[in-house]
């Protein structure tokens, strides 16, 4: 007999089936047991009124592993829910019921996975992932990254962007000397990669729109709630731009797309974390630094903006455009990486941009520069040498388009859009300053 | 006036456009002059009478990004291709130009990009990257290449896998303890993953069914032309399996899968490496290792099969069974890693299998143990210390189900597809003993 999923019950009421899972809970009743059996899609309630199954069903612990074998009935009831979920059972149960363990029986989490919210310490959780994870709030963030990933992917081809893969170790820095693992490559030094900012530029010489989903490292020596030692980065890099504002018109649809993404493939994910999407403008309302300044009732002479700053931006875009989302447009060049490209007509400002989602920084971004020369000039006025790179900067000796590009951090993105406070709590397995295991 | 590409011409005949790209090449005859402009799609040639422009034209290197605005004609003559590629133009042309170039004059490359192969060595290639990849052999490649990405993706998404992303940084070896890239990690010691073995594992306790794409690296002491010391791994894990055989059930879907897609978004870059794609038979033929001893004509106590012994089996596949796929099962468990799980009725062999693609080994996979015990045991047998895997095997008393999954190097997939004799060919950026830049 096929195995079936918890979602899929409900077709075959007066049927015998055959499901498997966790044992999620137990209730032990006098004249009834319950069990209630987790699979991927959803929990099952199994009704055990023979003594013999019962017995079998009293030696069993959380998170054993499963076959049941029984009848589907629909659950009498008021208020009974028409489809399982991740937290509540279907409108059906199984009745006599034979119960085959696929293991032995399992040592259960030092936390219940069977509450609506998990109560331990997020170092707790951490330190137990495996089974953590198989806590509806905190699988649910990961499968809202896997579709926010999807959508990534999907309108950048749609928009005849080719996928890329490029060395995440290095012979030098790509984003500063600060940061950076250092490792042993066959007796050379080495570098894990901080960025594939040059890979995708050389690759916009190729194939002129590419994208890149993949690992990025930064030894940030700083324990924070929204910085992590390797994450998912989500690069996108296109040729033949006028200036920074085509990169934004794509980074415009790329969020669309995750968000769309999320609402069709992380339907019961949302439900789970209670978050409900923002809509993305066609056009997202944008404003120059210099003017954000002034919005956020900074000093003109700010070089960058503070949270605070970013906070008021934020709430600005809401009351005056009913935006969640806001550009920024024109960072000093001061605050911004030697390849940014300036604005021809203020070069103290950047052709470079940040989106801000609800008064956070969400997507970084911009023009590059793409002449050898102007790569030459900008480490000279920032008095950085040239040696470092010289490999990469000689291809753009060889004809480069003007171009441009950004990169959103995955579990940053999905923090904010899902509201968790730490990015940890929707990291599978977070890398940080302290934490290098599981 | 927007930019097309070169393979948007033939629907604008008789209009005024503007293209943007490469100096692929310049013929300067006598009476007229034609510039070969280079752009994602493929080639415009642009016909050249005016004395002024000719100048220009004749100024401009190779590799020079240029934006072209003329009138597109048909082109006469027979024999005219109809749709431009990447090595003919189409059967039209842009006469009465203006060319403007968007950059200082390029350097032009170590070869010569227009010829129909590059005469370049590999060496020559490889350390002049950046442009050698825009020779149509080597792009076309990495077309491939993301097709088969995007075609594994969707058949594990179409089959309720989750993508997952793990750490690519661990405290100690999952393969073994050769061939690891060590590192510092704020002052800890810590590895390079070899493969996200363990991880994939664990998320089918949360998932049930799992993939990732992503890199791994090996120390690969050896410079041949098959090994890399980073590739991207094509990995997928799924749980409820009664034995290795449902997971050769769905990578002959992902195969499958991943060749359609090829066909279906690479079909231009297989026209380029005259490239014919392989069926793949809805149920691919599956040997014994110790039938598919006999059939190579091995001895009956040779513990692996040897690539002589492949290839025999290969012929035999294509003879007997019209397959250019073949499922080899049942290794010697001696041979394989120690999470393997033996065949329960002849425990001296494996429930581990390969897939065999025109007599090379493209795939490797198997049922994996499920049971803390019987990890216990598996490195107990093998000599193996616990203890730099125990945070890890931990995860398996906690209920886990009996699984199993493959995993598929991409460079070999595409290597092996294309007929590549050096996965170099078909990796944009190598890492490798010799070679850490570009």
């Amino acid at each position: 007999m096929q195995r079936i999923l918890s979602t899929q019950l409900t077709h075959h009421v007066g049927e015998t089936v055959r499901i498997a899972g966790w044992v999620h809970r137990r209730r032990l009743l006098k004249s009834v047991a319950f069990l209630i059996v987790r699979d991927s899609a959803g929990l099952t309630q199994v009704v055990v009124t023979d003594p013999a199954v019962r017995a079998e069903v009293e030696a069993l612990t959380e998170e054993t592993v499963v076959e049941v074998t029984g009848t589907v009935v629909a659950r009498s009831g008021d208020a009974v829910p028409k489809v399982a979920t991740a937290t509540t059972p279907a409108g059906v149960e199984l009745t006599a019921p034979t119960v085959r363990p696929l293991g032995p029986p399992a040592v259960p989490p030092p936390f219940d996975l069977y509450r609506p919210a998990l109560t331990a310490s997020l170092p707790t959780q951490l330190d137990n992932a495996p089974t953590a994870l198989r806590h509806p709030s905190r699988s649910a963030a990961l499968r809202v990254s896997a579709a926010a990933v999807a959508g990534f992917r999907a309108a950048l081809d749609a928009r005849d962007f080719v996928e890329i893969h490029t060395p995440k170790v290095v012979s030098s820095s790509t984003e500063s000397g600060a940061n950076v693992f250092a490792l042993d490559w066959f007796g050379r030094p080495a570098y894990l990669a901080q960025s594939p900012q040059f890979y995708k530029q050389l690759m916009v010489g190729v194939f002129e729109r590419v994208y890149e989903v993949g690992p990025v490292f930064r030894a940030e020596p700083h324990d924070t709630v929204r910085h992590l030692a390797q994450y998912t980065s989500l690069d996108a890099e296109l040729g033949f731009v006028a200036d920074h504002r085509d990169v934004m018109a794509v980074l415009r649809d790329v969020v669309a797309g995750m968000l769309g993404a999320v609402a069709e493939r992380g339907g019961g994910a949302l439900a789970t974390l209670s978050v409900e999407l923002p809509a993305v403008p066609a056009q997202i309302p944008e404003v120059h630094f210099t003017e954000a300044l002034k919005i956020a009732g900074a000093p003109a002479d700010e070089p960058d903006l503070a949270p605070a700053h970013e906070r008021a931006l934020g709430e600005w875009a809401r009351r005056e455009h009913g935006s969640d989302f806001l550009f920024v447009t024109g960072y000093p060049m001061a605050k911004r990486p030697f390849y940014t490209h300036p604005d021809p007509a203020r070069p103290a400002y950047s052709n470079g941009f940040d989106l801000l989602f609800r008064g956070l920084e969400l997507v970084t971004g911009g023009q590059r520069l793409h002449q050898h020369a102007d790569y030459l000039a900008a480490l000279a006025a920032r008095g950085e040498p040239v040696e470092p790179y010289a490999g990469y900067l000689d291809a753009f000796r060889h004809g480069m388009p003007p171009h441009g590009g950004f990169a959103i951090g995955l579990e940053r993105f999905v923090a904010r859009l899902t509201g968790a406070t730490n990015i940890r709590e929707v990291t599978a397995f977070p890398r940080d300053l302290h934490r290098l295991t599981p």
